[in-house]
């Protein structure tokens, strides 16, 4: 374990995509979508061994600060960052590093997304190590590449520039890939992800961060200068009975802007380290459906499930006495939750988040 | 009102159909499907201005007679008929005429299935007074045609034959139509059924019946002479302790068949009225469909519902607290009853019953 390494967990997230579980109160990351540890608790789960508990933080909308204390009971209280606003990634790192650098000096910041699902938990800690050795006292800001496995159009990629040599000081980590990032691309369209398949230098864009505080906060002073004038002077009020009146009063004016637009596209210095992890975002309920049980049918399924003549459906049931009969169908996405029902065509489940903001009381 | 009339509601029915609202344990006959009143508490309230509370019988399942009596608290309790055996409709309705015969003398009976829609009131009141009129006193088995009003399958069909004269002392019912049945055809296939609307003398067999207890008692000592031995005997029990002991040793001995086929099909005096009244066996959700209100896609729905794309849907919620999303999604019905949940194809509704019977707990 490298005790200089301190992880950031980004807990944001609006919750439309997986209604009817999620709703604006209940985001993905605090749902037991898998088993029964919620992706919050699996994601601060996956740390162990690598980041003890006091040098993890968690950055959150302030009126979910209550439900993270409850999940993570093991984190110290202060640990868990309320946000007085939703200001997108920029502002939540940036916030973070500041109080990472009061607290912990300039220790190097693994910035992870609560609602990733990644395995085996080995292979993230050896990528890790080999990111922050190669992060570490050098100003190169790092993020994993995946290696796609189908061309998706749901998220961006990264273009793999010349690869670079992997730090020497963990022997374990050398076999793994360091590539400087050429450039960012965004959301392709069908045929452009396909070309980037087919390329094979393209790597999907993670959104999880390695870097020294130090770097980092470089970083933000040169490219977001109005994050650095408003968020850097809290420093002097992390751990006072100042924080929250002065947070509350500074995080305001941030400009909502992500750590991807705002820094990481402008940033020279950016490399990657080839995942040698399985990954996936869980981005709604056809992702999520990799991770349920299947039938003969391609039917995937949480709860209990009778099918006559129906393939390829995804089922969840948030209440596992909860039973579905379908008859007839394919390619539906079928979800209960409390009151609430959804049916939707699987290739029309971008569209459950149009839905949903429309309803009064449901969106986010 | 005729004081000669007795009705016979017989509530049967298995529930299969209307899975997850309907279970073996609670048929579709007790279920608020529209508005709060029951189909069965519907049927007897169709009967006010017709046939009195006292001469009104229900013949059930005996598990069932409980739930009966809550449902019709106005009915004397005797006037609920359990029986502890399911032997179909011959015997069912034989039980019946067996205890009005005893109780009323030669009633005309007015045999109604628990669990069809039938509007207006007043008009089924003139069908019934003017088929009545016609069976008292002779020996004629009545009963109602339904003008098909498109080529259903789901339905037997009366074949109408020579026209036989209105009776005459009802001038309110000169201008309904009365027909000799010349033949009853089962359930056709879809050629067949769109032959017989266009050709204009098949109706629906809507299995409502109308006759003096006489001339049905005599009915069945001639074409179900089982029927006769076992159940006639029991006419020195109605209404004394030894009735459910004799009830429960006769019946069980009875073989099972329908009044169609154990009678009507082999009686020589069945006629028929042209029945004035909008008709529906409500046979399963896409016939319910008619009753919901729907939205301008011309999605059927009790319950909350909000769509994208969606068209043609039945959507029936028992709840009403209950919020259902629909996305992209046409022909389907989607039903929520407790933790039970169907979705179904339109054109595969007659295969929910299928389903459900191979659910354990579930099927009828």
């Amino acid at each position: 374990m490298k005790p200089d390494l301190v992880a950031v967990v980004i807990a944001g997230g609006s919750g439309t995509r997986f209604w009817p579980v999620s709703t604006a109160e209940r985001p993905k990351q605090f749902l037991p979508l898998f088993g029964h540890r919620t992706l919050l608790q699996a994601t601060v789960d996956r740390l162990q061994g690598l980041v003890p508990p006091e040098r993890t933080l968690v950055v959150t909308a302030a009126r979910f600060v209550p439900q993270v204390r409850a999940q993570l009971p093991h984190l110290p209280a202060g640990n868990i960052i309320g946000e007085p606003q939703a200001r997108d990634t920029a502002a939540a790192i940036a916030l973070a590093a500041v109080v990472c650098r009061r607290r912990f000096g300039n220790p190097v910041m693994v910035v992870l997304p609560a609602d990733h699902v990644i395995e085996p938990a080995e292979e993230f800690h050896r990528a890790v190590r080999s990111a922050a050795a190669a992060a570490r006292g050098t100003r190169r800001l790092y993020t994993f590449g995946i290696r796609p496995t189908y061309p998706a159009t749901g998220y961006g990629y990264l273009r793999a520039g010349e690869p670079v040599q992997p730090p020497q000081e963990d022997t374990a980590t050398a076999r793994l890939q360091h590539f400087r990032v050429a450039q960012f691309r965004e959301k392709p369209d069908r045929q452009t992800a396909e070309q980037y398949v087919r390329d094979g230098g393209y790597f999907w864009n993670s959104g999880m961060f390695i870097w020294a505080a130090d770097t980092f906060l470089a970083a933000v002073e040169r490219h977001l200068p109005e994050h650095a004038a408003l968020l850097f002077p809290l420093a002097a009020h992390v751990d006072t009975p100042a924080w929250e009146e002065q947070l509350a009063t500074a995080f305001g004016r941030v400009p909502k802007i992500s750590v991807d637009y705002g820094i990481m596209e402008k940033a020279g210095d950016v490399y990657m380290v080839a995942a040698p992890f399985s990954w996936s975002d869980v981005g709604g309920w056809t992702a999520l459906a990799d991770f349920l049980q299947r039938d003969a049918a391609g039917n995937a399924a949480r709860g209990v499930v009778h099918a006559l003549d129906a393939a390829g459906n995804v089922v969840f049931c948030e209440d596992g006495a909860e039973v579905v009969a379908l008859v007839g169908v394919e390619d539906l996405i079928v979800v209960r939750s409390g009151n609430r029902t959804l049916v939707a065509r699987k290739d029309r489940a971008e569209d459950i988040k149009r839905l949903v903001e429309a309803m009064p009381g449901q969106g986010g």
